[in-house]
């Protein structure tokens, strides 16, 4: 885990190796995106999915079925999923669209001590455990760690909340 | 693990126990809360907070201080957080503001099969690897797993995005 580019920083323990709880993978996104061949986020996927067509859904472990109860197509979820393809060390980076090295902290990059990465999205349709999302920025097959209801008193930068 | 209220369902089996990939806790949030004592969300914590004065802060491991470079106050960041005080397995819930049992995964319930929480907050102040915030809703000590710049259009639900 040595290859950086200039200016980056690689922590010098591996984030993986630490002694957490475990995540349980409770599904996988379905996408039309593979390596080499992905938006850059999730409003790049709109984009994408706008002109080449395609479709993007959660396709939810069975076992975790009933945790579906009271979501409907027209409900704004934030999905969490795990980007395992990559390092977890680099904690200053440099992205192109940066004008020089950020901490990873001030970044949504898949690579970060937790890989995990998180859309705002717009459930589609539901049928059993397949739920159909408008657009997801991640690869096919990527697991999923969660999914939370959009709360606007929660999700939004207060001075964007409605009163009262 | 059986304790239920009428209408819940727990799993059969513990998420906690899946073989998934370890979670490295980063750092650890700070706050007046303890439990039977703590705000409902967010919007709570900061109305407690006006009402009662306190602080919350995050304490950033220091192994990780490099990932700061970039945040500064007045940033919106999401903090996401690990609920590790309570059950991973109840799938269906029923809490006191809803009108019957609800999926977990369309409820903000810390109890989840991955008990990762979030909130977005706005920087207040940045001391070394003490990162003021202006509220949380969690108790003090609770485990932190990332901190994410708050981006309009990967977190806002579409027909909220600024246009263009």
């Amino acid at each position: 885990m040595t290859n950086k580019r200039d200016g980056e920083i690689a922590l010098p323990f591996d984030p993986a190796a630490e002694s957490g709880p475990s995540v349980a993978f409770i599904g996988k996104i379905r996408s039309p995106w593979s390596p080499g061949n992905a938006p850059g986020n999730v409003k790049g996927a709109r984009a994408r999915l706008a002109e080449e067509g395609g479709a993007c859904f959660i396709e939810l472990d069975p076992r975790y079925a009933d945790g579906l109860l009271g979501l409907e197509p027209g409900r704004q979820i934030i999905v969490l999923y795990w980007m395992d393809q990559g390092r977890r060390d680099l904690i200053v980076q440099t992205p192109r669209h940066t004008d020089g090295p950020r901490g990873v902290f001030s970044l949504r990059s898949p690579v970060r001590p937790n890989p995990i990465a998180m859309s705002t999205v717009e459930i589609t349709s539901v049928d059993g455990t397949r739920i159909g999302i408008d657009a997801i920025d991640c690869f096919d097959g990527t697991p999923v760690v969660d999914i939370k209801p959009w709360i606007a008193t929660v999700d939004q930068p207060v001075a964007q909340q409605p009163k009262g």
